[in-house]
């Protein structure tokens, strides 16, 4: 506790980095959390963020620094969403305001951010895998480091996590893994591991079976004792059996705990006894999701990832147009009425993809995999085989992980499933990691599989329809966020397979946009009017097939094309168009390609960023007038 | 047994379909499995292919199609690699001789190819998400089918087999999986799973435990009893407590085993208990890799996947040029002699990947993963954190899997982690799911990676070398088999970064190859040379940057460019050129793409179908012809 009287000064304030913590005694490193917290929270309200994951983890960072010597001691933390108190703790509390924001701090570790930044994170389940080999590096280097990996309980359910642990054991490396157990990842915890997680802490059969056993092994005195000396002798104890240790165990790590995780005298003394030990070592540590902000402890779900708090609206101001997320919901909603073989399926994201009305309405066709995007896809070519039409909702960005099973058991063979991949383009503010600028490059190459990007929530609507009736594999890319506000045309009905279409008329340049592109194309068009340019916009709807007739058509009559996509230009939809024009032999078009251009895109608004990286308007009717120069 | 003297009549030629086994009796299908064995020898002697694992299960092939019902019920096998018992079995006896030929049957399971294969497979660990998908469909559609997937423990040591686990035991789907343990995948089983299955097998701490507490038990009398019997009513029995069942059970599956796999009776009997059980089942099995060929049961790794027997060669014959898989095997030593950072990962594929004299030789500085490509990458990117130069050897159609892992965890950061990946292009015999034809294309998209292939064996010892002193991720891809015979220009050194090679003149047309591409646009330079044209040939050697300079320049003063490489159209290396003209502002260049058009490949010989498919020297001279009508 502070000693002063007068409004007492902050702790957090004298914080300059990790070693300081050393200075404080429990109370206040007690107080030190309670101050993180609020600073966490008034941050997250102006500028948004992973609220939930980082208000359950302010103890558990604390007592990591105050036992650790980081940045000599490396800490890995799995996602990194969880990382805000850390970044508090670690020197970067002044520019704490700025993050998320273009040019601020990341709302993930990143090395270049801070030597305490381990190792980049922002896709889950990497920790272990990346932290053992942070280990290994150390051993080799003969340096005395120690290393430690967070993970969660929803990471653990990608396969990526499994063979982390299952060579980590076997290596038996010196690696601390903190496993935070919060019952829940994003949405509710899915899969066998969970359950036997919560069976085995409960563990009554067990605990039953053993208090029986020892009280009557007691009462028989010596030759009672003799037997309960067999047991605690037996090379693996009774402990092993039937707790959450036994898992881990099986891996050959050192299992300690459950220990509660906001307890901070318990952790720092727990990881006292832990940091020395040779070996793998699993510290399991039980924590409240949104921990200390009870909106959030409610309902760590939706405080998961948030957007700064909205300012209250105008009444009378119209409706804000829904976002593309809404619109697949619903629209999945409807022709799962009309069509049984519709089955959605979702990778630890229900609320994420908008798949949560559908999952309340048919939860029969409705299937959660947990973090386990490469099961998601196979299970889905599995349903498709048997005759059903499944949609797998996963990001753009976590579509990566399935990239094998959507060539290899979607695409090889041709089923259909439908790949409704959310976050395509620029997502804004969570940044370099979870950007979805590559799924028009790594899914062009594919074949069988077609591709198509809506240019606004209402043409979502009937190529998800369109996607359904084709009997092949489809990806459907769409962006983060609101759309246009167009109306919807009822009933839905599909869209001709592989035509685009012609949206404005123009004999100077055409601009053929693709998803968002098309929106930009328009805009620019418009602009370009005022200055005397006549351009043809074209929504080409697909990304594979590619409407040769149109395309090709108005390149051979104008001479002069333009492309416009969020994706990067290596091998995107430019790059179709080009290959289009090469293959049928129509030279002397000219062609500029509006694109990412081969780098990383960091994080910022989807505006500023769109402006930065010259993606938007602004960057298609510059290029065009470049072009007619 | 047959009953009649005279040489007896096959029994295989007389099973048309699986219906057929019915008839035979214990002794019969006894006889039939060792001429399931002979019949695959003799064949593999001939055509080559996978033959250890297929000699591993004929008994457990012939008892699941005795007691299940296929097609009805399906069985899907993962890889399925071993399924040559499954096809003789399955009405394509006839056509086994023409087994990974052009035209003819597949290696692997294809549903396009028999009724009988439930799900295509090639990639490992797939078969738990497939099946759990069949078997999710199979109650939806209220069908009566079972599904039973046949998984090695090789393949679960990758976490998408842990995520199917994961899944299936929490919906408690009636599936069920049959664990082949063969104690080794195709190289010796790594990971702390692998081990812990052996401890558990052998179980000597369980068993004296448990002896030596029932006999005591038993002496007491009644109260003995008394305890025993708490002992059994509790809820999960001793039986699971430190078996390989216990780890099962975790996932909620019944555990059933370990029973002999080539006890064709015990199968039988065993798969007809567990048959009509509902809920997820696993059935262990131990089999023997190679059974019944003692070069194979010796030496399974050598024999996992052969090529045909060769026949002598004639000792005065030169040499045969090394393949690249050796050649880069020994650069990786000579380079680790003079570099004590460069460190060298396999998943599971010490042998096929070249590295087991760099294994011998620095153990230290060896990890063989197991299938893991997901770790194998993240786990590099943790070793360049600590200043090591990780090279990464995976087959290219595996690096599918390590995607997101490529990007997120080595791209992201640019962290110098070389990617090495042998057999990219057309592989041959394996066909379709083992093509590396998508690597150029995916990978391209990635930004901070750069890509380079070598024209031949030679350039690619430099290019290992140029790869490591490249301060950033480097992937290096190059093909399955023989070299050209080049020499060896010794020492070591750097190419040129960025560079390409002119390596001949020409003013007709320029053809610019990458990879193999550069000896077929050889090839057709010489051929066109013939016909009085003059074809210019540049070797690209970097896929990614580009030799602007070079290729700019020759594409302007020529006005014809044909690209060549064995990789998809979409995206690939002619993709990145037309994409540098475009750039360039360079228009009007005729430039024709030869590669892969929008296909998978089936299998056959590597030059069959560089022919069938259009990228051999022969086509390159034909598109130069169509270039210059």
């Amino acid at each position: 506790m502070c000693a002063a009287k007068q409004p007492p000064a902050s702790l957090l304030d004298r914080i300059d980095s990790p070693d300081d913590l050393q200075y404080l005694n429990l109370n206040q490193l007690e107080d030190l959390a309670e101050e993180l917290r609020q600073r966490i929270i008034g941050t997250v309200e102006k500028v948004g963020g992973h609220l939930a994951p980082s208000l359950g983890v302010v103890e558990l960072t604390l007592a990591l620094h105050y036992v650790f010597n980081t940045p000599q001691d490396k800490i890995v933390w799995d996602v990194g969403h969880q990382t805000y108190a850390h970044k508090l703790l670690t020197g970067r509390r002044e520019g704490f305001d700025t993050l998320r924001q273009l040019g601020g701090l990341s709302g993930f570790p990143k090395r270049a951010e801070s030597p305490y930044d381990a190792f980049d994170t922002g896709h889950s389940s990497t920790s272990i895998s990346a932290a053992l080999g942070l280990a290994v590096g150390e051993r080799l280097k003969q340096g005395t480091g120690k290393v430690v990996a967070v993970i969660g309980d929803g990471s653990l359910t990608a396969g990526m996590a499994f063979e982390g642990l299952n060579q980590a054991g076997d290596l038996d490396e010196d690696l601390i893994v903190i496993f935070n157990d919060n019952g829940m990842s994003i949405a509710p915890n899915v899969g066998a591991l969970s359950k036997f997680m919560s069976r085995a802490l409960s563990g009554k059969a067990y605990q039953t079976f053993r208090k029986a056993m020892e009280r009557r092994l007691k009462a028989m005195g010596s030759m009672g004792e003799e037997l309960l000396d067999i047991a605690r002798r037996s090379e693996e104890s009774f402990k092993a059996f039937y707790t959450p240790g036994m898992l881990f165990e099986a891996f050959k790590f050192n299992y300690v705990g459950p220990i509660d995780g906001h307890n901070i005298e318990r952790l720092i003394e727990t990881l006292k006894n832990v940091q020395p030990l040779q070996g793998p070592q699993l510290v399991h540590v039980m924590t409240t999701k949104g921990r200390g902000y009870a909106p959030a402890e409610e309902n760590p779900s939706h405080y998961h990832g948030v957007g700064a708090w909205a300012p209250r609206r105008d009444p009378k101001a119209p409706p804000p147009p829904q976002s593309y997320t809404e619109v697949f919901g619903q629209t999945m909603l409807e022709l799962a009425q009309k069509r049984p073989e519709v089955m959605a399926i979702t990778a630890a994201m229900p609320e994420g993809t908008g798949l949560t009305p559908f999952a309340e309405q048919f939860p029969e066709r409705f299937v959660d995999v947990g973090i386990a995007e490469q099961h998601a896809v196979t299970f889905a070519a599995g349903l498709a085989v048997q005759g059903f039409r499944p949609v797998v909702a996963i990001y753009s960005t976590f579509m990566q992980r399935a990239f094998d099973q959507i060539v290899h058991d979607v695409c090889l063979t041709n089923l259909p499933v439908v790949l409704a991949m959310d976050r395509g383009g620029i997502v804004g503010e969570d940044g370099a990691t979870h950007q979805g600028l590559l799924d028009l490059s790594f899914l062009r190459c594919v074949p069988n599989l077609s591709i198509m990007s809506p240019a606004n929530e209402n043409e979502l609507r009937h190529m998800l329809l369109t996607a359904l009736e084709h009997d092949g594999p489809v990806a459907l890319r769409y962006p983060r966020g609101k759309g246009l506000g167009v109306p919807h045309d009822e009933p839905l009905h599909t869209l001709p397979w592989g035509k685009g279409e012609l949206r404005r008329e123009g004999k100077d340049v055409v601009l053929v946009g693709i998803g968002v592109g098309v929106e930009a194309a328009s805009q620019a068009a418009e602009a370009l009017a005022q200055e005397g340019i006549e351009a043809a916009v074209v929504n080409a709807r697909f990304a594979k097939p590619l409407d040769a007739e149109l395309i090709c058509g108005l390149a051979q009559s104008c001479g002069r094309v333009i492309t416009v996509e969020e994706n990067e230009a290596n091998g995107g939809f430019g790059s179709a168009v080009l290959e289009l024009l090469a293959k049928q032999g129509i030279y002397g078009v000219k062609v500029k390609v509006v694109a990412l251009a081969d780098t990383f895109v960091e994080h910022g608004s989807q505006a500023q960023l769109r402006h930065l990286y010259k993606v938007d308007a602004e960057a298609v009717a510059q290029a065009a007038r470049q072009l007619l120069d």
